[in-house]
């Protein structure tokens, strides 16, 4: 056995917390109604539309990103409403549970895992008749980031609203809300942003207002307009978790001090780093070239007989959580998340210690072959 | 000026959270579905069960307290239903709502604040097309607590569901789930549970489970179903706040240290202190004689002119944080909350500052009356 250490957490979310927002997370309780709860929620939704490159409110909730997609589709979607979900992986087919839960006539583009969303697919789908596109920008369940910027070209020559989870990467991965037309735009807290699980992010543009206000779907917990009235007041329509927003506005204070611009190139330098090595190490992305995801790594099985025990044996010998494959991929491929409080050490780590995993579980490769590809790419 | 101290939460949520519970929300991360986890939140719905007097499963929302609210409806009502809903106060109120935003006929008792709920009234409109029956154990606007054994009683001749918001009397004020045959119960966390908000558990019956699987209410994040499969796992459908487990899990230590029995009774000597003092002072209480909350103390203005100006200097110069009215008793009401992590020490400091803070506003009253009274109660 190991000495019991806290365990690094290499997982698309919840990420490692960086001790300055634990800390923050533990101040003592203030009343969710007094100016100094007030003052907080400001800073923080401003900060937020900052990260959001939008000018329109952004609405936190207290839940996790899937509150904030059943908010999404709840307040611009009608009963009857058609709508087209971009589906590649777990978090697409989510769009299109939620759409068909709440009565909407959706058309369902399923993309193998690995595919990002073909612009063209949708411009081939789109007419005056569809209520909005849903899309995933980074889909946590295949490594896959699709091309976002064409998306919104293809959507914006139409009256169609245009939402997107964003909740892998919003603040690692460009997302231009207000240049790019982007109407409903959702986020998490335990992504990008360092925090533990528990807020949901929302960008409501002035078209998903209007549309909110025809909305026929039943909201009340997740309605945007209480919602908006009471963060005009610096409140939220329901007792916020009050913890949490002292740990996000601690969370702006880093990202803001990193700046934005370089907490971006930081996930890109180091994703490219994990991409080289694990190629190294004789594997295979999942994501077709050019897709592969700044924030999550999927790789392919290969030659690894039996990945879920290779992770297990990597947890349990070197304290390196990472993920596994979902749905139909489960067991058959595993996934490196390095988003958030990640720097080059946990990047070298990581792949030093799966070095370590995969040649105790009999996988044949070049030791330090991994560690060597990933330094030549940080060079 | 005074030194920027920690003020006192002495309103009725969120509470204060004790040092030992904000440690416990600084712990590292971890992921949500290793199997540190799952025995994090076996071993918290476990005693969650215990807290709530019941065999049945109490689910844990990442939400706040309405959130559950909204569960308990989605899940167990379809549009059309005819429902009974008894709203004593804004709580009350919210039960209302809810029904109507998700189409329920709501037939609607509505008590003048102070007033419990009557069983005579919901007997009298009960019939086999009642649905559902939804109360307030403890209306934290009115201060008031109802019999809801006594409604059970009435309810329990009938078909209909008995669903109950717990809120701000569980673990506090005696809510007997299984013995009463309460279908579904809502509690938050951050209440008597002494913890930020951010949680909402659920419990539900075999009844309400029947009715979930009839419901045609649409509902997605707040599914009973799915987080009832999960729940069998020791996990959520969606991603938890895993931070807010770690601190349930010593909030529910703390709670069985003491013995829970024994924090019911600690809540009614101390509210019963906090009764005696204001009435020594000259105030009265907004409940009906008998129907006190030992939770929170709700108190009308008398002779004090303006309580909101006599709050808020007693927060900025004592640091002393109590509540106002709510909707039309704005500012014609305060409230003291008394619930969670409160000694005799609170109630103690919080009288001797109110008398201070009465006195400065020019508040006619023997000095040291509170006090006295309190101490008296306490003997």
């Amino acid at each position: 056995m190991t000495p019991n250490l806290d365990t690094l957490m290499m997982i698309p979310g919840p990420t490692e917390v960086p001790s300055r927002i634990l800390r923050a997370l533990s101040r003592p309780m203030i009343g969710h109604r007094s100016f100094e709860y007030i003052a907080l929620q400001k800073d923080c939704e401003a900060r937020l539309k900052q990260v959001f490159r939008t000018e329109n409110p952004v609405l936190i909730y207290t839940a996790s990103g899937t509150g904030g997609m059943e908010a999404a589709v709840t307040n611009t979607i009608s009963p009857g409403d058609k709508i087209i979900v971009a589906n590649g992986g777990k978090f697409g087919e989510r769009w299109g549970e939620l759409g068909r839960v709440y009565g909407a006539e959706v058309d369902e583009i399923v993309y193998e895992w690995g595919h990002p969303v073909n612009p063209d697919d949708i411009a081939a789908r789109l007419d005056e008749r569809v209520k909005a596109v849903l899309v995933t920008l980074n889909e946590t369940s295949a490594g896959v980031t699709s091309d976002l910027e064409a998306v919104s070209r293809v959507v914006r020559e139409h009256q169609a609203l245009l939402i997107v989870d964003a909740i892998s990467a919003m603040g690692a991965i460009p997302c231009d809300t207000d240049a790019w037309g982007l109407d409903v735009v959702v986020a998490g807290s335990q992504k990008a942003f360092m925090l533990p699980p528990g807020l949901a992010f929302v960008s409501v543009s002035e078209r998903a207002w209007a549309a909110c206000k025809q909305s026929k779907a039943p909201r009340y917990y997740f309605d945007f307009g209480e919602m908006r009235t009471a963060a005009e007041k610096g409140q939220t329509a329901f007792t916020p978790n009050v913890s949490m927003m002292f740990a996000l506005q601690e969370a702006l204070n880093m990202l803001f001090e990193e700046g934005l611009d370089n907490v971006i190139a930081r996930h890109a330098r180091l994703a490219a780093a994990a991409r080289a090595a694990v190629r190294a190490l004789g594997f295979e992305l999942m994501p077709q070239p050019g897709a592969e995801s700044n924030t999550v790594t999927a790789i392919e099985q290969g030659r690894l007989e039996d990945p879920d025990a290779m992770r297990k044996h990597l947890a349990g010998k070197y304290g390196v959580l990472l993920s596994g494959g979902q749905s139909e991929y489960k067991n058959r491929m595993f996934r490196i998340g390095h988003m958030g409080a990640v720097t080059e050490r946990e990047i070298l780590t990581t792949i030093a210690c799966l070095e370590a995993a995969l040649s105790d579980v009999g996988y044949a490769c070049e030791r330090g072959a991994g560690v060597r590809a990933a330094l030549e790419a940080l060079a």
